[in-house]
């Protein structure tokens, strides 16, 4: 068992330093060294790759001990890894991640020419690896579910078609019934960059970052970095004609958080870390939008941004932030989606992607479906491939099973959150005196600490007593579409 | 023979993970991530060292065959490693880690207390395991040798003795003669830091720092990190007092430009690096002082000085700033001493070491010892131990054979000088004008492009045609103390 346990402990210590790397590559490394940094990160990967998938491991597996219960979750959680890791063959990884890198070329350079067809043979290509993949778990009740369990670890094809499906029927009508508001306050500029500095400073101190543990710095694509406990890292990007900072930053707190607050006794073991990609985005979610688009948020975030954005905030009231905040448009690109119709972004390309994977849709047909499902969701006609089809990496990358999690990360939140406000009905008032611990403090206690000792499921059950459940999230929607429209009126 | 490579490309990766997590430690690692720091750097550190010592790599060593002149020093290079590496008992190893952190803080605690005497049983214990490390290596004709060849591979203690024993020979009378100079100039603040980065900007572009591959941070200890030959770092400290900023840059940047200048065919190989410390330390010092305090720079700096400091530079001549930089001034400190009188400080240093690990001197008697040489050479009583024999933390770490690299590098840039100024006379005139090119693509040519294919002293016979001789480092500075005096009169 000491054994594993150093084994498992120098593995967790590779992927911090993979994770440095990759940091220090969009923060900090001069332009020029992006080759070298390509064979450092190869190097530290494969590594932890055959140290982790060594017989020894397996042997040692095997032979464990446990002595406590956190020893018998680190086995079972290390056994399920190591199992996954080793049904994979090696020549198999090796040439989905170079499909990926020529697929990720090929998109770039489609994008450039706005034109679908010649990327499709690479997508062609991944979907036929993701399947040979799929196939090294012939137990699988749905060719999707090895893909998806590789971010939701147990959480089925089935569970997630329905809940999406659920949500997209609640949403349709929800996006249809929104009032227009006019949300120039947050989207039309200049907000000046060191005013945005000087406010994500206030905010991000008042909400839980110290700068003995944390530090902030600016990447094109903001992300959030785990290098330890002690050693939390997140990004941003100031453009001065919106006020993204503010919410990529709460966004990115909330992955942090998470990580933050996981039981210290994790710390070098598999458990570290969130329990999956959508309790990972539930966290961000939470803070983005349940926490940053409240009243009570504005109530005491409002004079801050009128001292250091005098220009832009001065002459409004917290209710005209909060409204411009939550407005709802429908739009082409997911990423600067609202939070409203961001879940059908998201139902449009999980219907696609698993279509494709079941084979019930050839790539030739992708743009076609994807156009008439943004017609039929959100009520747009679709100008070209760039504002559609072609708009995300994830599938250049062979990142099948990765979209839902983002919606099943925003369901979550919804449960969780009805919990919480259910738990600490002053919340928003808390929030008005400028005081994010108790909310902190009640994630730590009822999420973070867990880590990965749970499955997706099982940790929805500890946490709000149920399974996957889009009810909670449409009615907070609905409850603040409701709040905008009689403020209008 | 290409798997030989392939293992030698890992290493070589994880060496430059080591050198990244080190410079992120000093330079962005918030301050409590020090000790998952210290897990992450064990990890990737013992790592390299067992997958460089593994029997394979003996056994691909063995069987190896060279396709080429490159591929034959690869394999000599990293078979003398190896021999080393596998020569030392693992046990022995940690011992000598586990005493170094030890002595370390016995030494900082001695330091705060101005006593060396509770120091003293951790600096016997270093030595001691000093002892043993030589003892693994019998073949060795004085003990020292094994551990001075840690750093300067091939040389022998003798001809270290020899050479030291001149110098300090030619130095005594040297700082004797010296004129007392003012250098107020550069020694009293204040320089405002603003001031200073616009002037070091202006330098290190000038003399070879372009955005594309290098960096520059800030360190309390400045020192230079090579994560590739595209990813150089360095870094520097600004103090309003002095004007120490830029001639630590210089001496960084020469480190820097060593490395940089590898031939690139050797990048991911033993072979890349630095010949030894001491080569390292010529590199160094040649930019520091034989650049930095020469005429011709001066002349090309002074304008430049005077638009980012002219409260301090705007009523000066170029030659009232070069004669402070060459100031002579026996004191206490190595650190922070000129460039005649270093030398005193190192020779001292090398005999008291070089007697402990004879036996000649015991650890009881090293104060007395140091404090006898201080008054013997540079003329001064020293007043107590922390401006003494406690000021270096090299002995606490064990770094024994260390101390004699510094005068070696400095003997070692004095005989290059002389080649490269007897090769390019006009080098001088060529500063004054800016151009620092000329002298760039002469150490690339003749020093740096080696890397670390030869030893020691066959690179002294390949760039001077012959062994370690002080002479030209004497008449260097005796050359200017006479200019100085000239000067005064």
């Amino acid at each position: 068992m000491d054994e594993l346990r150093e084994r498992l402990a120098e593995i967790a210590d590779l992927d911090r330093v993979s994770m440095l790397l990759a940091w220090d590559q969009e923060v900090c490394m001069p332009p020029a060294g992006g080759e070298a940094r390509g064979e450092m990160r190869a190097t530290v990967g494969r590594l932890a790759h055959e140290r982790f998938t060594d017989e020894h491991v397996g042997e040692l597996l095997a032979a464990a001990a446990p002595r406590d219960p956190l020893e018998a979750d680190i086995v079972r959680v290390a056994r399920r890894d190591y199992d996954k890791a080793v049904r994979v063959p090696g020549e198999l990884v090796a040439e989905m991640a170079r499909a990926g890198v020529a697929a990720r070329g090929a998109w770039m350079q489609a994008r450039e020419a706005n034109d679908f067809a010649p990327f499709a043979p690479y997508l062609e290509h991944n979907i036929e690896l993701r399947r040979r993949y799929s196939a090294c778990f012939p137990e699988a009740e749905h060719p999707y579910d090895p893909l998806l369990d590789d971010y939701e670890p147990g959480m089925s094809t089935a569970e997630v078609r329905d809940a999406l499906l659920h949500l997209r029927e609640g949403l349709v009508p929800l996006v249809a019934s929104a009032p227009e508001i006019d949300d120039a306050l947050l989207r039309v500029g200049p907000f000046p960059e060191a005013g945005q500095r000087a406010l994500l400073g206030v905010v991000l101190r008042a909400i839980g970052v110290d700068e003995e543990q944390w530090r902030i710095d600016e990447a094109t694509h903001p992300f959030e970095a785990t290098i330890a406990k002690t050693d939390m890292r997140l990004t941003t990007r100031y453009d001065e004609a919106d006020m993204d900072s503010l919410y990529s930053s709460l966004h990115e707190f909330g992955h942090g958080l998470y990580e933050h607050q996981v039981d210290p006794a994790l710390e070098r073991t598999p458990l570290d870390g969130g329990a999956s990609s959508a309790w990972h985005e539930s966290q961000s979610r939470l803070w983005e939008n349940m926490v940053g688009r409240s009243g009570g948020f504005w109530r005491w975030c409002l004079p801050h941004a009128q001292a250091a954005l005098p220009e832009r905030f001065g002459a409004v009231t917290w209710q005209e932030v909060q409204r411009a905040a939550n407005a709802v448009r429908p739009s082409y690109i997911r990423v600067s989606a609202d939070e409203v119709t961001y879940g059908l972004h998201i139902a449009l390309r999980f219907e696609l992607e698993l279509a494709l994977i079941e084979g019930d849709l050839a790539v030739a047909d992708l743009p076609a479906a994807w156009n008439e499902r943004m017609q039929s969701y959100l009520g747009l006609d679709v100008p070209d491939d760039v504002h559609g089809v072609l708009q995300d990496i994830h599938w250049a990358e062979g990142a099948f099973g990765y979209f839902p999690t983002y919606a099943v990360g925003n369901v979550i939140a919804g449960q969780v959150w009805a919990r919480v406000t259910a738990e600490l009905p002053d919340l928003d008032d808390r929030f008005a005196a400028g005081e994010f611990a108790p909310l902190r403090e009640w994630l730590a206690e009822n999420v973070h600490r867990f880590g990965r000792r749970h499955l997706t499921t099982e940790m929805l059950e500890r946490v709000v007593g149920g399974g996957l459940d889009p009810a909670p999230y449409l009615a907070y929607l609905e409850a603040k579409i409701d709040a905008s429209a009689q403020l209008m009126s």
